[in-house]
């Protein structure tokens, strides 16, 4: 029989849905000066929930970018204490024309909620504010001692976050960490997710000429940005997709046999998520190793933008003075970003070829994160996700970063449980991203019926 | 003495002035749509213009594009007719935080005005004109006859005059073009281009995953079109600046040796050019070649913008479904675009990576020209350089493109003079482009001599 706390989720499904509806037509693009005021609503409406559902001490702690938005219940003498963490801010909407409603008017259909946002992160922040609702209404208490803490900069490197853990960590004191952020395998499958990529987010700067000059009168004698970036990029990646800057795997560690067994029995088929999800001619990658472990346990390196030149209609015979790449590389444990940096900046340096001034600069970074399956708390939740979806909770990791799970770690003693919602084909960051109803409705549940396992 | 005509313009040049700031306050800029009315606007001022010196038949001659202007005079019997082109069209002036004064707000200073297309080529036509003038008024007639054909669609690829010049060679009909789209090889040094390089101007259109997709999630599975955009790009040309296409080179034909003992005694200091006008740590391109070779006998291959993606400020994680390139590549004697563009195409598809799709279209294209240096014009406008700049008359190639010069070759058998007024620091293309003030005035009394000689 279930919880009087999910009988009440139940009953409130209609209203926990507008409220995340309400979330998603705040445009709270972090990365986007102009929607500065966008994220501060995004923040001051979820702490005006916090509060109306009973949570303590909801406020807003002020950084040097977007708030943070904090609240805790800490009546639960004995019992262990939690921190709930998600973000609030999203990626940037583009392209606008390949989204097929609105990205900031939420719109259901065929059982989903389309919206920038939806799956990562709002209408997972939404879930476990409608989780502590339904606690509080139902048993007027907690089962267990918890903290609230969202931040606004997850897109864009999360410095405030990062500087509020380090500097005030006795304020966060908890055991353990629940981080909203993630995906399930598949729909259907409980999946807990036990380590994350680290990654390092940077800009090589190139400088040729002094200013912009005509192709004709000195194209064969200039330098030209744009070739210099693609020499150096090429000599990023071998052919194979080898990343070849110098003792870039020396700290790799493999996955333990079991783990790569548990992968391998997965309902995962490479030729059906080239199709389904990623619809190119071919995958690529190295040679050797599985999709799962390309991407969950194998550094990655990809180029996001190439900003400078002429990018509109038409031609433009110029030969820019400047031009940069946008580049970022995913770390698997035990590789650290100060040194995979360190690492990326030489070699650049390196390869750079003649005529052209090169400057790499670290834009953010994120640790890597492993936790061992073992764990009470992940233990709690394997319990608590196989009783709400009926299935045996699979163990995966993810080939995304969350750098606050670091952070957790290394200043709070904290491990994280991270147990998401979202479904492969959401479409993060990218035109239509959208979340399933049913997941948020039994992720709701999940979250619910984790809290009071993890009391227990 | 002076003939009446030049002792004219000199009483006029205040006035001729400020004609041709009138014409540089008129944003022209052919390759946005948004300056359409400003490039009809500164073709009807010149034919406005035309008529009032006493041109006849001055009209727009409509294109799909960008209009011309046409006006001639032809009652100079038993004379040569002479077709003097030149184009009212600018380029785009970004990035306007680099002018010092604004781009459509023609200014004085140091003895240059400064504007977009002072130089490029606005101030040049505008010299043609005021020759017109002087020679109409003062001798109330021109020493032969004179057609006029300026085009507004010269920045982007002149389709409008290539297929009017195809069509109506008869209403063109002329034994030689004046063309006043070039520069003189250093200040006070009169000269004469009698070499063009081609040109074919290019974009790669590179696909990978059908949407945008989460670098964390695939990165290291889906392909990466500005990662596939760089292999391509960097096997296009090797370190020394040698293209890499199969063949490229096969119809190049060299200099004559009296050509390059020519070109060596020129007034030309590599080590100076690459500090004063480039500006870069070093200067790129073959080895074994004078940077006049590279620039003006070699081809060369430049990258202009790479659109898509992520540009903006920050980060966006984003492993992009699409990127593009802006490629052109420079052309020589004997070269021809339509097998340069052949060879470009295939050579690309060849060494295109896996799991992008990729396609290669041509923009735009302009054939090679070498003119010999003992035409009869070519001789007469050797003679009238030296009389107005006291100097020996130098014959120079450019490393631009003139398109129509070609056409002028093949669809009216009629040979250019190429007699330009701008100097090499004259920014064209970029911020701060300039026109010499002495230039412009010692340019229309060449262009009256010129005329004069021509008629003898």
């Amino acid at each position: 029989m279930a919880s009087a706390a999910v009988e009440y989720a139940r009953r409130n499904h209609a209203r926990f849905l507008d409220e995340m509806k309400a979330l998603l037509r705040i445009p709270s693009i972090s990365t986007l000066p102009e929607h500065q005021g966008d994220c501060r609503k995004a923040a001051q409406r979820l702490a005006d929930a916090l509060k109306r559902v009973g949570m303590e001490n909801a406020r807003l702690i002020e950084t040097e970018g977007h708030p943070l938005v904090y609240a805790d219940w800490l009546h639960a003498a004995g019992k262990p204490t939690v921190l709930v963490y998600g973000h609030y801010d999203v990626q940037p909407p583009d392209p606008l024309d390949e989204w097929l409603s609105p990205p900031f008017e939420p719109t259901e259909r065929d059982g989903n909620i389309y919206a920038r946002g939806a799956a990562d992160d709002k209408g997972q922040v939404c879930a476990q504010l409608c989780a502590l609702e339904s606690l509080l209404a139902a048993d007027g208490r907690l089962p267990l001692n918890v903290r609230v803490l969202l931040e606004g900069e997850e897109e864009v490197g999360g410095e405030g976050i990062a500087g509020y853990v380090a500097s005030k960590p006795g304020e966060l004191k908890s055991d353990f960490a629940l981080i909203c952020d993630t995906e399930m395998f598949a729909p259907g499958l409980p999946t807990l997710c036990v380590g994350l990529r680290g990654m390092i987010y940077t800009e090589i700067d190139v400088r040729g000429a002094r200013t912009d000059l005509h192709s004709g009168m000195y194209g064969g004698a200039a330098p030209n940005p744009f070739v210099a970036l693609a020499q150096i990029i090429a000599r990023l990646k071998d052919e194979d997709g080898r990343i070849l800057i110098r003792h870039f795997y020396d700290d790799v560690v493999a996955p333990s046999p079991e783990e790569l067994a548990a992968w391998s029995s997965l309902p995962f088929n490479e030729e059906e998520y080239r199709k389904a999800e990623v619809g190119s001619r071919e995958l690529v990658g190295e040679p050797g190793y599985s999709v799962l472990e390309r991407t969950w346990a194998r550094p990655s390196l990809d180029v996001h933008g190439m900003p400078g030149g002429f990018t509109g209609a038409g031609a433009k015979t110029v030969i820019p003075a400047r031009a940069q790449a946008k580049v970022s590389m995913r770390l698997v444990p035990n590789m650290t970003p100060a040194k995979a940096f360190a690492q990326f900046k030489s070699y650049v340096q390196e390869v750079a070829p003649a005529g052209v001034d090169v400057e790499v600069r670290l834009i953010h970074s994120g640790d890597t994160c492993l936790t061992p399956v073992d764990n009470p708390y992940i233990q709690a939740a394997t319990r608590a996700l196989g009783e709400v979806w009926g299935k045996e909770t699979v163990f995966i990791r993810s080939g995304g970063s969350i750098p606050i799970v670091g952070d957790f770690a290394r200043h709070l003693g904290a491990p994280s449980v991270m147990m998401g919602f979202g479904l492969p084909d959401d479409q993060i960051h990218a035109p239509n991203e959208k979340f399933s109803l049913q997941n948020f409705k039994l992720g709701i549940e999940s979250l619910i019926r984790f809290l009071e396992e993890a009391a227990r």
